[in-house]
């Protein structure tokens, strides 16, 4: 399916311990169907803050559209204290 | 970051027009932040079904827990005229 290639990061004292959460999705439409990535989005993001508190700024969001496949990878970055209770 | 390596399906004109989605997350941890990505799955499933109608059984997840980092992999299967609308 997909193959991992996340980057180790160098450790880095000088900086606020940060997490990483990375999200691909890709969706494969047979025939004529609508792509439905970009309402996804949305909504993915909207059950990613219900847990955590991210800047707008902290977001990296990259789409790409095939004919039949389109594919969205979202990078965000947070301090590791940021979490919701 | 992730690399793709969703495999094109073979035309078969005896089934039915089926779409895929995969979702792809990795949770990259400094330190002893907890894992989120258990939490984020069930949220990330009731977004995906405020768009489309999905069969609990055709949802397939994998997850690993690594010591520094998390993934989970969604691969869900559904009929192209499944959207909500």
């Amino acid at each position: 399916m997909f193959g991992f290639s996340l980057k180790p990061r160098k450790p880095n004292a000088a900086q606020t311990a940060k997490d990483r959460l990375q999200i691909l999705l890709a969706h494969e439409r047979s025939g004529a169907s609508p792509d439905c990535l970009p309402e996804l989005q949305r909504d993915i993001l909207e059950a990613i803050r219900k847990h955590m508190k991210i800047d707008r700024d902290a977001i990296d969001i990259k789409m790409e559209r095939g004919e039949g496949l389109s594919s969205l990878e979202i990078n965000i970055e947070f301090p590791a204290d940021q979490r919701k209770a």
